[in-house]
C-alpha cells in the first residue's frame, strides 16, 4: 500500500484526486493540507466524501508527509517549485498538477507565469507526465510533472501525425473547448454560474499558458511545428472537447490505421471508428481520452476529434495513472471505472 | 461469480446498471436485450463502455438468460409481469425496475397503471425491495420489486418520524425535484434540452403513479397516512431533492438523534449534522439518500430534506444492492464509489 | 419624457432595469452610479448594450441625480435609507429595489436585516409596491418599497384565497425554486457554475429574510396567517416557481372562477386554464406572474403554482411597472415583450 | 400596417417570429398554419405569447393567406418550393427560412439536398437575404431566401477580409459552436436533455448542409475560396460562435479599421474594440452579429470571433430585417431590443 499526500486539497483537482483515491485499491491517502483550513474536516467541504475520507485538513508543512512515499500538488502554480527540493531531498516522490515543471526551457515559463523560477535544475530532472510520450522516463521518476488538461488532449490527438511526418508541422490549429472546472474552485463573477451558462466564448486569443506547453512538447517530435490555439469556454462542468486542424502531407488513406496501430496497447486513449465524433460526456469522470480522425479531401486537411475529461485524463487521474507507473502498479489500477452517461 | 442478464438495456436504467455492474467484483453480465437493436454492440449506443462491456444486444427471450442467476428488468412497465412466472420456473431469480410488482393491492396497481396485472399471485411474493424496510425478506426472495426513485427518497425521510408516532400522518406533503433523466431516454419534445433547461415545472400535480405506492409503503408504517406528493421536473440530469413537510406531535428536541441511531448502520443512508442542507450533486453517481432534518417551532412542523441520484439509489443502485442481499454478498459490493463532485 | 436614474447598475437588477428602459418610450435613463466602477462604460460591462446605453457610470451623490424625477435603487441592503431621505428632500421620487422599505414592523427588519434602521419615519410613508394590492397608494407615493422575488410569487399566489377566507391561514407552506439570478452578481464559490450547474438544494429552511416580509403582507389579508417558506437553489439563471400548499376551508368548485375574476383586470398577473402547470420558461424576460390552481380532495388541500422571472415581475419590470403607476402612465408601458421561449 | 402570414408555426424559428412580430410597431401577424395543429390557440403551444397572439393555427392552403402581404416559410426545407409559385403568382412577396432558395446551383442543391428542385426558375429570382451583402435586391425582392444560421456568422465575419483581398482564400477554416435550437423543435432522443447537456460534440464534420451554402457566398466574394466547416453542438439553447481561421495576406495593422470601417452604418452587425472576445449571451434574442478580429503574428493567421443567436440573426430576426426592407420601413423596427443578459 503506497501512502500518498495531497498538498492544496480545496480545489477540483485535490477533490477529484480523492475521488479517485479512494477507489484505489493499492494507494492511502494519509494526510491533506490547506492553510486556509487547517483543522477542517474534508468532509465537511466535500459531502460526497463523507464516511469515505476520514481526514482532517492539516497544516502545510514538509513533515506533514513524513511517512509518505508520494505527494501529489494541486496547487496554484508556484506553490510546488518552493517545496519540491525539500521533499525530494527527504525521500518523498512528487507529481505536481500545476505547471510549474512542464515547460523545459525555463525562460519561456517565466515569460508565461510572469516569476523567477525556483529551481530550474528540478526542471531538468522532472519528467513530463504523459505515459503514451514518456512512459519508460515516468517509471523511474522522482519528479513529474503532471501535464496540462489542454495539452494532453491536443497532444495525444496528434502525436501519430507528426510521428510520421503526415502534416504540415506549421498549419496546425487546435480549436479547443473547455468546461468551467478547468477555471479551477474560486469565487469570481467571471465563472459564476449566471456569467456561464447559456453562453459560450474564446478567451486569451492572443496567448494562453497552455500554448508554450503544447509547443515545446509537440516540437520535441518535429522542430518546425508552430501552431495556433484558441481556448473556449463551455456551459459544462466536465470536458474538454479539442478540434484540431491541420494541412496533410501524403496519403491519407491509412491515416486511420495508423492511429488504431499506435494506440492498440494504450489503456487510456481510444480511438474511435472511422467517421465517429466523440462526445465529451463519453468520458465523464473518467480518465480516457477518445479520438476520432477525419480527412477532408477538397481542403486536403486532417480533422481530429479529441475528448477527454479535463478532471480525469486532463489533470487527477493522469496523475493516478503516473503514480501507478512510478510505484511499479498495474498502470490502470483505480482507473477502470466506466465515464458517467447520461 | 454471479450471472446476471438485463432485459431491455437501451434506456437509462439499463445502462446505469451496465456502468454499475462494469465495477462489481462479484458479478458478471452475460446478456442484455432488446428487441429493437439486437445484434447491435453495447459500446456503439454507449461509448463509454468502449472495452467494458463486450456484448451485443441479443433478442429477448427466456432462453437467452438460460445461464442466468439473475435477471434485471429494465424495460417499461407491464413487461416484467408478461415474462416473470416463465424466468423464475427456470429458476432464474428477479429484480423488476419497473412498476409491475410495487403495489401490492392490485385494484390500486390496475387503476393507476390502466392496465389488468398478468400475475397476481406474483405481486403477492414480490419483495418490495428497500433494504432500509425489508432486508431480510430481500435476502430470501425470488423476486424482487425495486421502488421508484420518488418512493425511495421520501419513504427514507420518513420512517423514522412514522415508526416513532411523531408526526400527524394526515400532514404529510412531498415537493419532490427530479431530474430529467427520470424520464428516460425517449424521443419527445417535452424533454428536449430546448425545452427542459432554463426552466421548472411541477407536472402530474393532480396524481402521479408514485403516490399510491408512497402511500401504501408509508400506509404500512402508520395506516392513517395520507400525503400530497408533487413532482417537479428540473433541468438536470441526476438527482431528486425531495422536501417533505409533516406537522409535529410531541417534543422534537431527539428528532436529530432519532434519525442518526435508526440509519446508523444502514451504508447507503447518510444523515448530514443538524442544520444541514444537502445538495443533490454531492450523491450524483453514488448509491446514497443523504438526508436533513428541520423542526421549524413557528409552524410545528418538520422540514426533512432529502436527496438522491435518481439512477442510481433511486433505480440501478438500489438494484444492485438488492442483487448483493440476494447472493449473500456484502451489501456495498460494486457501490461504494464516492459521488462525482463537481 | 420621465427622466430616471439608477444607484448602483452594477448587479443583476440594474443591469435589468437598463434592459427594460432601453424600450420604454416614456422614459430615459440619464445617470447610473457606480462608486467602484466610476468611469467605466456601461457598455464595457454589459455588452448587449453597446450603442443603446451610452453612459458612463459616475459617483453616487446626491447631484449625480439633480435632473431626475425617480431614481431606483438597485443597490445591497442597508444603502437606500441612508440616502433617501436627502433625494426626496430634492423633490426625487425613489423605488428601493432591495429591502431597506418593505417592512412596515421595524423592529422585524432589524432583527433580519442586522441593522439599526436609519429613518423609520420613512418606513411608515413607503408604499409596497405590489400594484395587485397597493395600486392606488403606488400612484401617490414619493417612495416605493419594491417587493422582494419570492414574495412577489407566493403573495399573488396566495391573495384569492385569503381575501375570501377559503384556506387554514395556519396551514400554509410556500415550497419555492429560485433561479441563481436571484443571488446576485458576486464573486462567490457557492453560486459559481461548477458548484451550481446539475444539483439541487435546499437553503436557509431555518429562516429566510423574505419570509417576513412575506408573512407581514399576507397577515395584512388575515391577521392569523403562519407559513413555512422554503427556498430552493435551481441551475437556471432566471425564474421562480412557488408551488404553495394550503388546507382548504368549504367548498373548492368555485376557486378557478375566483382567482380569474380577481386577475381579470391585471395586465401582468395571468392566470392559467385549471389543470395547468406553468413553466417558468414561459415567463423568461416577462413582467408576467403566472398562476394554476389545483384543489386536491384526498388531502382536502390546495395547490397554486405561481411562475414569474425574478428580475422582472420580481424585481426591474415590477419596479418600472410602478413607476408607470407612480407618473400616471400606462402601467404596461415598455412591459410587453413577450417572455423568450425557447 | 403589413400583413404577415407564417407557415408552419411549431417550430422554433416560427415561435420566434410571433415572439418578434407581437413588438413590431408596423406589422400585424394575420395567420398562422400548421397541417397537424390546426385548430388549436396558438398560446395553448406557447404560453408565453398568452394575450399577445390570439390567433389558432389554421390548415395551411394558398387562401388562408389571402389577405397578406407577406408570408414567411418557417417550415422543413422542400416545403416553401412547392408552394412559392402560387403565393408569389396571387401577388404575395415570401420570405423562406429554410433552405430551399438559399444555393443558386441548383446542382448543388439537389446534391445536398437529396431532392429534385421543384422551381429552379425562382431559385435565380430569389434574392440571398443578408442585408449586409444584398441590401438593394431586398428591397426589391419578391422572394428572398433567408441565410442559414451559422452562413450568417461566418460570412459576416469574413466579408471584410476577403472584399480586401487580405487572406488566403483556400486556407478558411469554420470551427462553429451552435446551440441545440438550431437542430428544431422535434421529438429526437439525440436532442432530448440528458443528451445533450454537460457534453459537447462536432458532428457533420464530413460534410455539412451549410458548407455549399457559405463556399458558394464566398466565392462571390473571392472566387477562390475554399474551406473546412466544422459545427459543434453545444448545450445552450441559443447562440453561434463561430471561431474563424484564415492566413494574412499582406499587412494586418489596419484590419481593425477596416472592420469598423466596413461595418459603420450596419445596425446589426458590431465590430468589438480590439482585443475583445463576444459571448453569446451578449446578443440573446438579439438581432445582432459581434465580432471581434484578432491578427496572431506567429502563425500570420486572422481569427475572427462572431457570434449571433442563432434564432434571430440567424433566423427570424433576419426574416424581419429582410420584411423591412422589402416594404420599405425602418430596417431596425421591431428589433431594437437588446439583448437578454444575463
Amino acid at each position: 500500500m503506497i501512502k500518498v499526500g495531497i498538498v492544496g486539497g480545496t480545489g477540483y483537482t485535490g477533490i477529484e484526486l480523492m475521488r479517485l483515491l479512494a477507489s484505489h485499491p493499492q494507494a492511502n491517502l494519509e494526510v491533506i493540507t490547506s492553510r486556509s483550513l487547517a483543522g477542517t474536516a474534508v468532509d465537511e467541504l466535500f459531502p460526497n466524501l463523507r464516511s469515505l475520507v476520514d481526514l482532517n485538513f492539516s497544516e502545510p508543512s514538509v513533515n506533514a508527509y513524513g511517512d509518505c512515499d508520494l505527494v501529489f500538488f494541486a496547487t496554484p502554480n508556484t506553490t510546488a517549485m518552493a517545496q519540491a527540493a525539500e521533499l525530494l531531498d527527504n525521500g518523498i516522490r512528487l507529481i505536481d498538477l500545476a505547471a510549474d515543471f512542464r515547460i523545459k526551457h525555463v525562460p519561456t515559463w517565466e515569460q508565461w507565469y510572469g516569476a523567477t523560477h525556483a529551481c530550474p535544475e528540478l526542471v531538468e530532472e522532472a519528467v513530463y507526465g504523459l505515459p503514451e510520450l514518456n512512459r519508460e522516463a515516468i517509471r523511474g521518476a522522482r519528479l513529474v510533472a503532471n501535464p496540462g488538461c489542454y495539452p494532453t488532449a491536443v497532444i495525444l490527438a496528434l502525436i501519430p501525425l507528426l510521428k510520421n511526418g503526415m502534416v504540415d508541422p506549421g498549419s496546425i490549429i487546435a480549436d479547443c473547448k473547455s468546461g468551467t472546472s478547468g477555471a479551477g474552485r474560486n469565487a469570481n463573477v467571471g465563472t459564476s454560474f449566471c456569467e456561464v451558462t447559456e453562453s459560450v466564448k474564446a478567451y486569451a486569443v492572443p496567448g494562453h499558458r497552455h500554448l508554450p506547453e503544447i509547443r515545446e512538447v509537440l516540437q520535441g517530435l518535429d522542430s518546425d511545428v508552430e501552431l495556433v490555439f484558441t481556448p473556449h469556454l463551455m456551459p459544462i462542468i466536465r470536458g474538454i472537447h479539442a478540434t484540431v486542424y491541420a494541412d496533410a502531407r501524403g496519403a491519407a488513406d491509412q491515416v486511420q490505421n495508423l492511429y488504431e496501430e499506435l494506440y492498440r496497447d494504450e489503456p487510456f486513449v481510444d480511438v474511435m471508428p472511422a467517421g465517429s465524433h466523440p462526445e465529451t460526456r463519453s468520458v465523464r469522470g473518467a480518465n480516457m481520452c477518445r479520438i476520432a480522425i477525419h480527412y477532408l479531401p477538397a481542403a486536403n486537411k486532417y480533422v481530429i476529434l479529441s475528448v477527454e475529461d479535463n478532471l480525469v485524463k486532463g489533470a487527477a487521474g493522469q496523475a493516478v495513472q503516473n503514480m501507478n507507473l512510478m510505484f511499479g502498479l498495474d498502470e490502470t489500477s483505480g482507473l477502470k471505472a466506466p465515464g458517467m452517461m447520461p
